[in-house]
C-alpha cells in the first residue's frame, strides 16, 4: 500500500470519513480553518435521507434528493473529495486505509453512519429491504410498483390479493411515511389506470413491536398519526413483533401474512467503524464518545453522526437524527478549528432539539417544536416548507416544490418507473487499473 | 398455459406488443374504434429515447424521460396495459404467449423495436454498453462518472490518463450527442470541483467506420457537426472501424486505445419477434413487411416501428427513427380501425419526412426541415423547443426546461449521481406466485 501524501505545505491534515449530514457539516465548519481537508466516501453523493421515502414511493426522482458531495463542496479549494470507501484506520500511525493507499491525518472525523439491522437475521435483508440509500429507494420502488403490475397481469385472484398486500415493519417515522405514501399510491394515484386489479383494495399493514407508533413523539401526536393512517386505510398493529420473514411472507403476532412487498423500517446498526478505533461499542455498534465527541483515548479522533453515542445532560441518549448528525459534525469541525488556532476547547457537545417532524400523507403531519405541537394541514404545510428549504439548491427546490404542488392537485407521482437491476455490470466493471 | 380470455362482449380484440413510439401511436389511433386493446410490454414505462443521452450524461433524471405506459394511456377504458413480455406468437391459433398465459387476438400489432447489435461480438456488450433504455443510461452514467471519480482518487498518472479517455463507437446522432455531452461535462461542468485530476485533459474519441459522421444528413451539416465537435475538443476519427473491444481497451484503425469508458452507438438489430411470425428477416432482423405494414401471409398481423422494414417509393428503406415508428404505429392502428368499420383499406404506408435533428452541444445542433437547414444557435434553439414540446406532460416539460436553462447559465448537470447496481435483488425477486 502506498501512502498518498499530498503536499502538506505545513498545513494540518483533517480527514473526514463519510459524506452524510455529519461529514458535510464538519467540512463546512472547517471553512477558513487553514486545514487541508480530505473527505472520503464510497458513494459519490450526499443523500437527503428524510425524503428518500418519496423516491421509494415514486413521488421524486433519485437526483432530486441526492447531490455529488464534490458539488456540495464546490468553491472549497481546501477540501478534496475522493470517492473511496475507508477500509480501516490505524490510530497508532494516524492513517486511513483505502484501496488507493493510506491517507495520513492530524485530525480524523469518523462519520460513517448506520445501516439496517435485522437483529441477526441476515436472510431477511433481501426479503425486506430497508431505506438508507438511493439504491435502496430504487429497489423498494421496483418492488412496490412491480407488485401492482403483477396484480394487474395475473388472472389468479388469490395471487392478486397477495400481491396487493404490503407489510411495513417498524412504526418509526420512516415506517409511517412509507405506509402513508403507499396508501396514497394505492388509493389515489393508481386506481384510474388499472382495469383488472383494483389498487384501492390493497392491504397496507404497519407492524410495530412496541406499544405505539412514533414513540419518539408525545403520545397525543402518536395517537393522531395512528388515526390519520387508519383513515387512509392502513392497518396499524402495535405490540406485534415480527417473528419471521420469508419470500413474500411475514409471520408476526402469530399471524402468517402473504405479501407482495415487505419493507424494513425497524432496526439500524452503526457502521463497523467503531472497531477501527479499538473503541467499545454498544449492541447497536455505536461508539460511546467522550463529551467533546472524541473517541476514548484518541483526542485527535472525533466521532460524529449515527456512529457516535452521546448522552444528554439528563442521561438520555441523543437521538440518531439528521439534526443531531449535523450538530455533531459541526461541533467536531469547530473543535478542530479551535485547537488549530490554539484556543481552549469548546464546552462539551450539547444537542439542541429544534423540533421533530414526521409526515403521514396529504395534509397530515406531526410537528413538535418545543411546546408547540402541530397536526393536520398546518403540520403538513410546515413539514413541506421546512423540507424544501433544506434542499441543496434553487433548481432542486423548484423541482420538489413543483412535484408536490402537482401531486397535491392531481395525485400524480412523477417517478413511477421500474428500473431493472443492471447486474450484468458487476462482472464487467473492472478495477480502476 | 391458461388462456386469459377477458370478457369479449362481441368486441374485436387488438393486441399490441411493445409500448415504444410505434405501440403507443397504434393505441392512440385505435381510440374510439370499438376494439378492446391490450398493450403488452416487459417494461412498465414508455421511454423518450431521443433524450436518453441526457440521462446517460447526468443532465436529466430517468423519470424526466420515461413515463408509465399506463399513465400515457390514462383515460382509455378500452386499453388494458400489462407489464408482460411477449414470449411468442402463434399466428395459426391467433394467440400471444406470455408467462401469464396466452392472450387471443383478432388483430395483432408487433412493435418490439430493436436492440444493440455487436456484429457477432457478444462479449463486447458488457465492455461497451449501448443506449436504448433508462437502465442503459443509468449504467453509462455510472461508468462515465466513476471514471472521473477514479481519476481523482488515483495517485498513478498513467492510470489517470487512461481513466480520462472516453471512446464512443459510432458517429450517428446518438454517438455525436454522447460525445458532445461528455465534452461539456469534462470541459465545463466538472473542472471547478476536481483538485487532483484535471477533467479538461480528458480525451474524447468518436470512432466512425464510414467516411463521415451523421451520414443521414447532407454533407454540409455533417461537416459542420464535425467542426463543432472538434472545437469542443472531441477527436473525430472517420474511416476507423473498431477491430476489438477489451476491458477498458479498444483496437481501432490499428491503434490500441486504453479507455476509462467505452460506449456503443454503432449497430442495432431488430428484436427476434420476426421469427415468431415465420417471416423472412434481413441481416438486421427486420421483417420486410407488405406496403400496408402487414406481415407476409398474415393480413391480421401488422409490424410497426424498428422491427418493420418498409421502403420509400424511391426504393430506399424508411429510416428507423422515432418519427417513422410513430407514423407506422398510427398507420397500423388506423388500418385496423378502417377494417373494423368495414371501410376499404387505406393507401399504402408512406413515410413523411418532417425533418431530422441532431444536437452536438451548447448552441450547436443541426436541423434539416425539407430545404431549410439550420446550424449553430438557431438549430440548437429549434432542437430544444421541439424536444420539450414532445414530452408527455406539463410537469415534465417544466423540469426539462428548468434543467436546460439552469445548465445553460451554470453548466450544472442535475443528475450526477452514481447508483450502484442492486444485484442482490435478482436472487430475491421471486416469481409472482
Amino acid at each position: 500500500m502506498s501512502v498518498q501524501d499530498s503536499p502538506r505545505n505545513g498545513r494540518p491534515r483533517v480527514v473526514i470519513i463519510g459524506g452524510g449530514f455529519a461529514g458535510v457539516a464538519a467540512a463546512q465548519a472547517l471553512r477558513g480553518s487553514g486545514a487541508q481537508v480530505l473527505l472520503l466516501d464510497g458513494s459519490n453523493h450526499h443523500c437527503f435521507q428524510p425524503l428518500l421515502y418519496q423516491v421509494a414511493t415514486a413521488a421524486l426522482a433519485g437526483p432530486d434528493v441526492a447531490w455529488p458531495i464534490r458539488y456540495v463542496m464546490r468553491g472549497r479549494s481546501d477540501v478534496t473529495v475522493l470517492m473511496l470507501a475507508a477500509e480501516g484506520v490505524d490510530p497508532a500511525r494516524r492513517v486511513v486505509k483505502t484501496t488507493e493507499g493510506e491517507f495520513p491525518y492530524d485530525f480524523l472525523i469518523v462519520a460513517t453512519g448506520a445501516a439496517h439491522s435485522y437483529f441477526g437475521h441476515a436472510d431477511w435483508a433481501a426479503r425486506a429491504p430497508g431505506l438508507k440509500s438511493v439504491e435502496d429507494a430504487t429497489l423498494i420502488r421496483r418492488r412496490l410498483l412491480t407488485a401492482f403490475e403483477q396484480a394487474e397481469a395475473t388472472s389468479d385472484d388469490r395471487a392478486r390479493a397477495r400481491l396487493l398486500t404490503f407489510v411495513i415493519v417498524g412504526g418509526g417515522p420512516t415506517g409511517v411515511e412509507l405506509a402513508g405514501a403507499i396508501a396514497e399510491l394505492a388509493r389515489r394515484t393508481l386506481p384510474p389506470e388499472f382495469h383488472r386489479a383494483d389498487p384501492r383494495k390493497a392491504r397496507i399493514l404497519l407492524l410495530e413491536a412496541g406499544p405505539r407508533i412514533l414513540s419518539g413523539f408525545p403520545e397525543r401526536l402518536s395517537t393522531y398519526a395512528r388515526r390519520a393512517l387508519e383513515r387512509m386505510g392502513v392497518e396499524v398493529r402495535t405490540g406485534t413483533p415480527v417473528e419471521d420473514i420469508g419470500e413474500r411472507m411475514v409471520v408476526a403476532g402469530g399471524d402468517k401474512i402473504d405479501a407482495g412487498a415487505i419493507l424494513w423500517a425497524a432496526g439500524v446498526r452503526a457502521s463497523p467503524a467503531g472497531s477501527w478505533l479499538g473503541a467499545a461499542t454498544g449492541p447497536d455498534g455505536r461508539v460511546a464518545v467522550k463529551p467533546d465527541l472524541t473517541a476514548p483515548g484518541l483526542p485527535e479522533v472525533f466521532v460524529a453522526g449515527d456512529l457516535g453515542l452521546v448522552t444528554n445532560p439528563d442521561g438520555t441518549p441523543v437521538p440518531a437524527l439528521a439534526a443531531s448528525a449535523k450538530q455533531m459534525g459541526w461541533y467536531a469541525g469547530r473543535a478542530i478549528r479551535r485547537r488549530l488556532a490554539g484556543q481552549a476547547p469548546k464546552k462539551p457537545f450539547r444537542y439542541r432539539d429544534h423540533g421533530s417532524l414526521a409526515t403521514i400523507g396529504r395534509r397530515a403531519a406531526i410537528v413538535k417544536l418545543g411546546r408547540l405541537e402541530l397536526t393536520g394541514f398546518p403540520g403538513w404545510l410546515f413539514w413541506s416548507v421546512a423540507h424544501v428549504y433544506f434542499l441543496v439548491n434553487l433548481r432542486t427546490r423548484l423541482f420538489v416544490a413543483i412535484s408536490w404542488i402537482a401531486a397535491y392537485f392531481t395525485y400524480h407521482r412523477g417517478a413511477r418507473i421500474i428500473l431493472k437491476s443492471s447486474c450484468e455490470d458487476r462482472g464487467a466493471a473492472p478495477p480502476p487499473h
